[in-house]
């Protein structure tokens, strides 16, 4: 572990460069103008898998852009873990707003400035160079190791799910790794243990067959839009508690260890609120805000339509009247009984003079990682020692799918091991990646991989 | 009187087919190009009240196009009548679904098939052949009359309230007839006593400044449809009641004579609803169909939008939400009053974590005619008299703005005596006009005239 340090030490600078030389790739996977980076990137990231060791190195095709996978498993009896992460990159735009040219990698206050730096490149560089610096030092890695960097993240990781299910044999592991998500403050390592899911659906209510002039119907008839605020009116109590009969169900309740980890992160109301312009901050009663953000289900309605919606005035009864919804979901709420149960509540809802319709769109299961997982335990070890700090355990709000994907499909617990900070500007100009955050990041993973192997 | 109802006799036809000759005049105000059809329609009506005996003759500029004028005031101590009414017709697109040319009038199941024949040439000619009839057979009028046809009324009679107030001496009336509303069944005559107003208002409510992203935000901060929709929500109780604090302060009371008389007119709630494809009909309790229609005040969302209403499906929690709203007023609510009662309501159920603004965009006021008016029982006297059959006592659901502007200005009473037929087609092919009521109409004149002559 000594000589690894000292490895990691002396080649400080050259690795600093080699994150520079990768970051001037313009993978946009997007734009079909980079099609010719995206190979070039593809091949960069199989030399370099190559040049650390790593073993049967290989580009695959899966119709889009190309998964880059190595392994290495000569570690017999010890878990095997998949690293996940993706070498493509967003758009540029606006390009006016950049202060230093995207592609042109800048470091300014110790951060490298250009786009792909947090997200995703300068992460996954942090596995290949902690893989490298163990394995020229000690001529091994103490657990098994498949490396899988896709091209396709940044446009819905469209033929992610397909190969993953085609090479489910090769890629069997113990344990997924993604380093794809920010630390909650600078200087705190942070795990993401839990992710939300989400049920989309829209409503659609008829009241006649064409829209009708107020004055001549209006007392009369039952008007749709009136009706559709009545309906979404009662999906929320005034504790902002969800009324749909048997939403909570199958809600995982926060732990008090959750609890105690979560109180413990620093996070100002007042601050998130003037950030947002928003007056005051709402939440469900009963919760601090942090689990109301990422541990808890929300209602919201995304949309909502119907009727005049011009300059003037216009005396109309419409005919029509639609909503958007949608409901972040936790663990272990099923996205699909979920539809059922909100459809059948409108639908109790709705009064006999309207035609009520639902639409299920989309929907994702919420995911967690045991906070007693093994795998989480040995990560926030590593973290720790690497950082100096104690780690910080966040959820994220929003969904990652592929998260889901690959819990499914391997059938191993995900181990969010994130190293971006929240100002990284990742899908915004001037996107920008701690260089101690790399550092401490690649002496984090080395600490990872031992204690990965020091497991049974 | 035998000599005059003897003179209609025998006019019969000709009357018909002086009918005929104005309806083939295309006076479509809304057009530039008939701007000479305009004219010669002005100048057709003036001509018309030269030869049947009228005074004062004159075409009035207004800015717009002109009013024709007339008078014959040579009943000292008797009532004067301002009958009003206009010689421009709508437009006549969709022109191919007319069976026959719009200016080319047909005569089937004795109904006249042109654009104008119900509204409103056919009902001013009303008036013209019953003068004509009474001076031509006895030498002069019971009571006084001015007759005042305007060419703006089917593009908001943008110039007659400035006439109505720069001639406000000339015009000065005991009661103002207007024949332009229908009757409520075939074969029965019809008093129009009462008209809603209105009050229409934008809501908007403001969250945050930008959009954001339900995942990351949702479930700490308000969503602005969200809130909307409980606000909303709260205008109505289940009884369909409206729960604006002081909003019923000022409705006047439907007497029991009114309840009695519209209790009496055929109304099927199952074909109104069938004809328009509702499921059901839905109106405030305690009160009739026609009641809900006609006399009592409503609240009807005539707008809504905000978020994402494309196809698919967005994430966002919108910084912004509206909806345009409007209350069908009637006497005696002050549109102004009840613009600020909804304000202060909105206002007082907005949450803290929401801007709310609310802008008043037009109102009206209702009216009502008081069913003892001695003018109104006149018309009710002449009616009966000349169809053989009580009279319908009816409302309007909507406004009749010049009403409100005639009833204030000159200060008088309006009667709404009106000859069209619920199927008349007023604004769409194939208007036509019942040659029935054509003739009844005139001879309900002769008798209205004599009525009011012998008013104190």
């Amino acid at each position: 572990m000594k000589k690894t340090l000292e490895f990691l030490e002396k080649h400080h600078d050259r690795y600093e460069q080699e994150l520079i030389d990768i970051l001037k790739v313009p993978s946009i996977s997007s734009n079909p103008d980079n099609s010719e980076d995206m190979r070039d990137m593809a091949e960069m990231l199989k030399q370099e898998m190559r040049s650390i060791g790593m073993d049967n190195t290989q580009i695959i095709e899966t119709g889009g852009h190309p998964v880059v996978y190595s392994e290495w498993l000569n570690a017999p009896g010890k878990p095997t873990l998949l690293i996940y992460g993706h070498y493509d990159v967003q758009p540029v735009d606006p390009i006016e707003l950049w202060n230093s040219p995207p592609f042109e990698p800048v470091i300014k206050n110790g951060k490298i400035f250009a786009r792909g730096s947090a997200d995703d490149k300068g992460q996954i560089y942090i596995h290949l160079k902690a893989i490298e610096a163990v394995l020229a030092t000690t001529g091994e890695l103490p657990v098994n190791v498949k490396l899988v960097f896709e091209g396709e993240e940044e446009v819905g990781s469209i033929h992610l799910e397909g190969f993953i299910k085609e090479y489910q044999e090769m890629l069997a592991a113990d344990y997924v790794v993604i380093s794809d998500t920010p630390m909650f403050r600078e200087g705190y390592p942070g795990i993401t243990y839990g992710l939300r899911g989400l049920a989309y659906l829209q409503v659609n209510l008829r009241g006649t067959s064409t829209d009708l002039h107020s004055g001549s119907f209006g007392g009369l008839v039952k008007n749709p839009i009136n009706a559709l605020v009545e309906i979404l009116a009662q999906m929320k109590d005034n504790d902002g508690r969800i009324l749909i009969p048997g939403f909570y169900e199958d809600v995982l309740p926060i732990t008090e260890n959750e609890h105690d980890k979560l109180s413990k992160l620093p996070f100002s109301a007042e601050d998130f609120a003037r950030s947002i312009n928003a007056p005051e901050l709402f939440g469900e009663a009963g919760y601090d805000d942090l689990e109301r953000l990422w541990a808890r289900p929300t209602f919201d309605i995304n949309g909502i339509w119907g009727g005049f919606q011009g300059e003037g005035a216009k005396t109309v009864i419409p005919a029509e009247a639609h909503a958007k919804v949608s409901m972040r979901l936790v663990a272990d709420q099923d996205p699909d009984d979920i539809a059922k149960k909100f459809t059948a509540y409108i639908e109790s809802l709705a009064p006999n003079s309207m035609e009520v319709d639902v639409d299920a769109m989309h929907g994702g299961f919420g995911y967690v990682t045991d906070l007693d997982n093994p795998g989480l335990q040995a990560g926030v070890r590593a973290l720790s020692r690497a950082f100096g700090k104690e780690v910080d355990f966040l959820r994220e709000g929003g969904s990652i799918p592929i998260v889901k994907v690959f819990a499914d499909i391997i059938k191993a617990p995900v181990l969010l091991l994130g190293y971006g900070l929240p100002d990284q500007n990742a899908h915004a100009p001037d996107e920008n990646f701690s260089l101690y955050n790399f550092h401490k990041g690649i002496e984090s993973i080395v600490y990872f991989l031992e204690e990965i192997g020091g497991l049974k």
